[in-house]
C-alpha cells in the first residue's frame, strides 16, 4: 500500500532542494530586515513548534542571538503589554490559517516586532500580514501527519538564521549536502522491521534527544502518536534524567535520536547505555559508533554536521511511524480525530 | 502512616508565611538590582523548572517584562557567546548544588547578566555566586518529592516579580491571603477518595493546564510520576489540543487544573467538557462552577486571583499523589531510582 504519507516522506530530498533554491536568494532581504535584532521569538504549535525548537537552538549556536519559544496565550488571552522593538518574530504554520498564530503575530507587530512567516501558503492570512514570507516549496501535503512541510520548515529556519549569523559563518555548503544524505537515510535500514516489531510489542513508548536534535525527538514522538493513536512521550534529555528514567522498565521501548557530532554525542551514548540497562528496548537513530553500540536496534542517520543534521535525522523516524501504523492495520494518512488545519481554541477567536 | 511527604505538604501554609516575611523586605534591594532589566531568563530543571514556568508567565503578565526558560545545554555544552547585559537570570535549585544550574548561572554572569538565586541553602555554591540570593524559609525537606520547596519557590518568584512591576501594581495583599486559602484546600475534599480510586484504576494518566497554571499541571504530573512510579504525561492545553486529544479514551484518567478567574477559565471548562466526552475519567482541581460541573470528580481550589493562585492550587494535587502512592503500597518519601540532589549530566561537569 503506497500511502500519501509514504510518498510525501520520499519526496523530501527533492522538497529540500527546491526550498533551498527558493529561499537562499532571499538572504539579502532577510539581512536587511533583521539588522540590529537582539532576540528571535518563535510562534508555533504542534509539528511547527517542534521545528521551532530546532530554530531556537540554532539561532543561539550559529548566530549568537537570543532565541525563545513564544507562549501564544500571553498575546491572545492575557494581552500582555511590552515592547518588542528589537525582536524578530518568526511564525510557523503549515496552513498559515491557525488563528492563534495569526493573532500572536499581529500582537507582536503591534508592539514593534519585525515579522517573518514560514508557511506552505504564500496567500494565507499569516503570510499576507508578515513583513517577509518564506514560502515552502514542499508542494501540497495530503497526509494529515506533516512530513515534508516539517523538513521544509527546518530548511527555512536554517536559511533565515544563516542570514542573522556574523559574516564569514555560513551554513550554505552543509545545507547543499542535505538532499543526498536525506535520500540515503530514507532507503531504509536493515533493522527497520525489527524496530517496527519492538515498537509494536512495547506497552509504552518514549522518545528523547537533546540540544539541536531535541526538536527531532519531540517531532518523532508526535508522529508516532498521530499515526498510531497511542500515547507517546517526547522528552528532552534533561527531563528524562530528572524523573522518568526511574519508571523505564522492560515493558517499554525508548527511541533515542542523536546527531553524529557536536558536544552532546557522549551524553547521548551514555543515555542509550543507561536506558538499555533498564531492560527497555532501545532504538537508536543516528549518533556515533559508541551510541549505536549501546542501542539494541539502530537506524542509520545522516552524515551531516549537527547544525543541519536535524533536517534529515527525522527521516528514519518518519518511515518507522508510517510502517508501524500499517503493520497495526491503521491508515497513517487520516488518523482518527485529527484534521489538517489545527485550531487551539474553539469557536470565535478572542 | 504519617509520611514525611504528608507532613511537608501540611507545613506549607506556615512555610509560605515565613517565606513571605523573609523575602518581602528584600524588594527594595531587588528593585535596585533589576533596574533597566528587559528580559528575565529562568534557569532550572525538574520541579524547579515547573516553578519557573509560573515565573515566566507572571513576569510578562504582572511586570510587562519578557520572560523565557533557559536551555542550559546552550551554556554548559554549546558555550554560546552572546550578550546578556539587559538580562536578569533567575536560577532555581532546591539544593543549590545542581552543577548545570551553577554552570549556567556562571556563564550568564560572565556574559553580563545580573543574577538571582532561589534556593533552600543560602550557603550553597549557587547562592554564593549570585548577586542576590532569595533563601527559602521552607525548612529541611526530607521526602524526595519536593512539595514545600516548590511552593516556597513560587512565593520567591512572586516577590521578585512584584519588585519588577510598574509602580502602583502590587501582589502583596493577595500574597498575604495565600496561607489561609492554602490551609483550606489542604483540609481535603469529600471526593478525594474517589479521585484516588479513579487514578488507581486508570491505564494511563495525563495532566493539563494553561497559562499561569500550566506549571501547576506539569508539577502535578511530575509528582504523580515520582511517587507512583508510573509514566504520567504533563501537557499544556495547546499541546493537548494539537494531538493527544485524539488518543484519550475511557481507559485513561485526565486531571485538569484551573484557576478560578482570569482569561482562560472558559477554555478550561470547555476542555473538561471535551475530555469527559471521550469517556475518560476527568478530575478537576480548582476552576469555575462551569469547570467543576464539566468534571466527573472535583477537588476544591483556592479562592485567590489567578496571579497568586498557583501557590495553593498544587495543594490538592500533592495530597492526591501522596494518598495514591500509599493506596498502592508504595513509599512516597523514597521513590525507587530518585535522589534529592539531582544532576543532569553524569561524572565530571563540562
Amino acid at each position: 500500500m503506497n500511502t500519501h504519507m509514504a510518498q510525501e516522506i520520499a519526496e523530501q530530498p527533492a522538497a529540500v532542494s527546491r526550498t533551498l533554491d527558493a529561499l537562499l536568494p532571499l538572504r539579502g532581504e532577510l539581512r536587511r530586515l533583521t539588522d540590529g535584532v537582539r532576540e528571535v521569538l518563535f510562534v508555533a504549535r504542534g509539528t511547527s513548534d517542534n521545528a521551532a525548537a530546532y530554530g531556537r537552538y540554532l539561532v543561539e549556536i550559529h548566530a549568537g542571538v537570543a532565541g525563545a519559544l513564544a507562549a501564544p496565550s500571553l498575546a491572545t488571552h492575557y494581552r500582555v503589554e511590552r515592547t518588542l522593538s528589537d525582536t524578530l518574530v518568526v511564525s510557523l504554520s503549515q496552513s498559515g490559517e491557525t488563528n492563534e498564530i495569526i493573532e500572536t503575530q499581529a500582537w507582536a507587530a503591534g508592539h514593534g516586532a519585525r515579522t517573518v512567516a514560514i508557511t506552505n501558503d504564500p496567500d494565507s492570512s499569516l503570510a499576507e500580514q508578515a513583513d517577509v514570507t518564506l514560502p515552502l516549496a514542499a508542494g501540497p501535503e495530503l497526509a494529515v501527519p506533516a512530513t515534508k512541510t516539517y523538513t521544509a520548515q527546518l530548511v527555512a529556519l536554517a536559511t533565515l538564521i544563516d542570514a542573522l549569523a556574523p559574516p564569514g559563518r555560513s551554513l550554505e555548503a552543509d545545507l547543499r549536502r542535505v538532499p543526498t544524505e536525506f535520500e540515503r537515510v530514507l532507503t531504509g535500514s536493515p533493522e527497520l522491521d525489527d524496530a517496527v516489531g519492538v515498537l509494536n510489542r512495547a506497552e509504552a513508548l518514549l522518545v528523547s534527544g537533546r540540544g539541536l536534535a531535541q526538536g527531532t525527538a519531540l517531532e518523532l514522538a508526535l508522529k508516532l502518536e498521530e499515526t498510531n493513536l497511542r500515547p507517546v512521550r517526547g522528552l528532552s534529555y534533561a527531563d528524562l534524567r530528572h524523573g522518568p528514567m526511574a519508571v523505564i522498565d522492560s515493558s517499554m521501548a525508548v527511541v533515542l535520536v542523536s546527531a553524529a557530532d557536536g558536544p552532546l554525542v557522549e551524553d547521548l551514548a551514555q543515555l542509550a547505555h543507561d536506558v538499555r540497562a533498564t531492560g527497555a528496548a532501545t532504538v537508536g537513530i543516528g549518533g556515533t559508533s559508541e551510541f549505536r553500540e549501546a542501542c539494541s536496534i539502530v537506524l542509520a542517520g545522516p552524515d551531516l554536521p549537527e547544525t543541519v543534521a536535524p533536517i534529515a535525522l527525522i527521516g528514519p523516524g518518519q518511515v518507522l511511524a508510517e510502517r508501524l501504523a500499517r503493520h497495526r492495520g491503521l491508515d497513517p494518512d487520516v488518523p482518527r480525530g485529527l484534521t489538517k488545519v489545527t485550531q487551539t481554541d474553539r469557536g470565535s477567536t478572542r
